[in-house]
């Protein structure tokens, strides 16, 4: 079942006033990040909220308590959870976005006004604030709604909703009422969820729309060495003492090579070798080692080969070194030996990795090594957060029928892709409900999510919500 | 020559007059550091230059030029030159001291006012910044003058002086100035000086007053390894390129063992082996394992055995890591790939290292190890600054006049020392005037040079006055 050519002529002839409307939601500041700016994630609750009420969404803002943050006690912004449709011959998709942006200030960096969407006629690009992340996609399903609403249309299935306010800072609360809401079963706003579609990720690049099926796990460690009471001169008590920063450096060159294999036994054997198959889908990808030393701006990929780089990022866990808390980090030169470091590293894992296999292997490693070193300092591990990894069956009807759509749309087969980081929703998603979960992007791999000028495209944003629209009349259609 | 019992006495029935002088100089806060303070530092320059005018001596303040600090051009403070005598018949004694202090706040946790000269009848200490770096000692060579003059006393010695308001800031102009009145010859003011003592270090310990021959030198390392244009977020890039952090980790690893042998081959192999005399001097020191673990607040020594311990400080190299510029330093778990890191790292050397042997081998060791890691990644090596070690020869009648006289006072052999540190004018003056140079310190090893509560014991600063006075006496005494 293709979408109604109503559908997409009236996402096109309505553009500039989806635009328009996009403009609003860019234009109130909603950073979850800073205490000052709480009233205006709120006001964006308050304005999400009137605009799916207003296109026949029943909705209910859930109350999330309060939270600290700098020092004070502070609302937290609501879950705004939506239904639309109840007819049981019909399936039905949970949408997830966010409403919340990251921090910018014009003094970043910005070329422009950070919250005021600026359309740049010649690049064709909506600059601004959350254009991307995640309020394009949120006003995606909005557009979809509208011209249903408009064209007096039935959606082809019900849909739930689900938007928070606090994703850009640790999605406080939000992993709670998803499970008290299944717990609710028939009395739950998620009952009788089929799929779930996420859009809030981006493209491999530019150039080619993909659908995503994986996500990384992250195991974070913080390795303290102590020694003196108090830091210590390195002139005075230089080659007399042991040196928690010698000790931690030599603990902290035992857990990656320069070639990125991580050293602690047993985590890298746990990953199996990728089959042909697999290996089929990293190959087709719309992503070379040119866009990989594009993205990072030098050419120091591990391997000169596509599908390793590839695979380093989608397939395999990684071990990064992010820095050391307590040593010197200033200019200048300073003959200072700390008297107590922490190591920060962090693992991004993935299946059959879990955060329960790979920390004991860590704990056990570091502390072998640490008793080579037969330092009279002290060590300390500690596992600061951690995530387990998401990995979605790509066969499903779910990711069969956002393929359909994308080839619909875009007139071309998206390109199938694990991403490396993590949306800790989506696992808290699939594990509570069970059912298959979908990551559609609307945007590119340029916009800049989290930096200055972040952008989306005018067509990702016309054509992705062509695209969400598509794609819920092909799981319509699918047979499931 | 004994000094007259006439000195001795004054100089206790003055102590009190004494304290207070020593209190008027602590009372302005003639911090280096501190550009605010920079009125307060040629403030306490005239104060001093009036204080040796009074005494007798001619004195001449040299303008060393400006400075850039903080972002301001200041000028910097006048070094103080002056002389007395110039009786062909006596040996000629040059003095140097330095009339700057360290920065100080009540707020850093002094338990009274840094800049109120406190005595502490119960303990015996004069507590206040600068009590014991560097004003006690200027002023007991003040107060030995005061004595001469108010006795009518000549002095054993043609003495010459040389104070400084910048050594806590690098010293700068220093150099330059002693150079180019050592290159006036007849006409500078240290013509004809026969030796130098300096009074700008401390006892071993609380017990043993001590003379010093020895301080090690330093070359100060700063490695940079660069990758990306900026900072990489870890779940996007990890395994796909190499890190910096991987990389410098890598080499500041295969630079020093925990036990503090130096990895750089040919540095430890660069020093001899003590023999047994040397070694005896270390093994009379009153200095045990025990007082290392009580100044570092931990029983961590890389050795049980005492020698072993005081030779790693006094006469082996060491390797210090400090830290790390450009990565993640803060505060909980942040997943960057910090794009260019700096590893700081500094090797205090011993004769007969210098920094001009010392460095190719580092460069080359290191730019060896970063080849083995075939890294794409771009690696600089920096030598930020560095100083030659110094060790003078304690057997020349300098030393032994400064035995003499502290077994006078002290009725006690002092312990013979080498420092572990630097004090760079002491290679100056060695090298430019080819005359040996002594360190004759006041104070005592918990003074807190550099810290909170800075303090002089009161019976260090009379008895030290004496020691002073009495290492004069037995200068002119000693067949030279």
């Amino acid at each position: 079942m293709a979408s109604p050519s109503q559908l997409l002529q009236f996402i096109d002839q309505n553009a500039d006033k989806f635009i328009g409307r996009l403009g609003e939601a860019v234009a109130i500041p909603s950073i979850s990040g800073d205490a000052t700016r709480r009233p205006d994630v709120f006001k964006m609750s308050a304005w999400l909220d009137g605009q799916l009420k207003s296109l026949g969404v029943t909705t209910k803002l859930m109350d999330l308590g309060k939270h600290v943050m700098d020092g004070q006690e502070l609302p937290l912004p609501p879950a705004i959870l939506g239904r639309i449709g109840d007819d049981p011959k019909k399936k039905t998709v949970l949408v997830y976005g966010h409403y919340d942006v990251q921090p910018a200030n014009k003094s970043d960096g910005w070329d422009t006004e950070p919250f005021q969407l600026v359309i740049d006629e010649k690049t064709g690009r909506l600059i601004g604030r959350g254009s991307t992340d995640d309020k394009g996609p949120i006003l995606g399903w909005l557009n979809v709604l509208e011209a249903h609403k408009a064209l007096g249309l039935e959606l082809p299935v019900n849909m739930r909703f689900c938007f928070e306010g606090m994703e850009e800072n640790g999605s406080e609360g939000l992993d709670d009422l998803i499970k008290s809401e299944v717990a609710k079963g028939k009395d739950g706003w998620f009952d009788g969820v089929d799929c779930v579609c996420i859009s809030d990720n981006y493209w491999l690049n530019s150039r080619t729309p993909c659908i995503t099926y994986g996500l990384r796990g992250l195991v974070y460690f913080k390795l303290t060495v102590s020694g003196p009471a108090r830091d210590l001169h390195s002139g005075v008590f230089g080659r007399m003492v042991h040196e928690p920063m010698t000790d931690l450096i030599q603990l902290m060159s035992k857990l990656v090579a320069s070639d990125g294999t991580i050293l602690v036994p047993g985590v890298d054997d746990m990953v199996s070798i990728a089959d042909a198959e697999e290996k089929q889908i990293y190959e087709k990808l719309d992503y070379s080692v040119k866009d990989v030393e594009d993205a990072v701006g030098a050419p120091i990929t591990l391997s000169d080969d596509k599908v390793e780089v590839i695979m380093g990022r989608m397939r395999m866990p990684s071990l990064s070194l992010h820095g050391i808390e307590g040593a010197f980090y200033g200019a200048g030169a300073k003959t200072v030996i700390p008297a107590s470091v922490s190591g920060k590293f962090s693992i991004r894992i993935v299946p059959p990795q879990t955060p329960e296999k790979i920390e004991p292997l860590v704990v056990q490693y570091v502390q072998q090594e640490f008793a080579k070193l037969k330092s009279k300092n002290t060590l300390k591990i500690e596992n600061l957060h951690d995530g387990r990894p998401w990995l979605a069956d790509y066969k499903h009807w779910n990711y069969e029928a956002a393929r359909r759509a994308t080839e619909a749309i875009y007139k071309r087969a998206p390109d199938l892709t694990r991403e490396g980081g993590s949306i800790p929703v989506t696992l808290t998603f699939a594990e509570s409900l069970g059912v298959n979960v979908l990551l559609l992007p609307m945007g590119r791999g340029d916009d800049g999510a989290h930096s200055t000028n972040e952008k989306l495209d005018r067509s990702n944003f016309i054509e992705g919500s062509k695209l969400l629209g598509t794609y819920l009349y092909e799981v319509a259609a699918i047979n499931a």
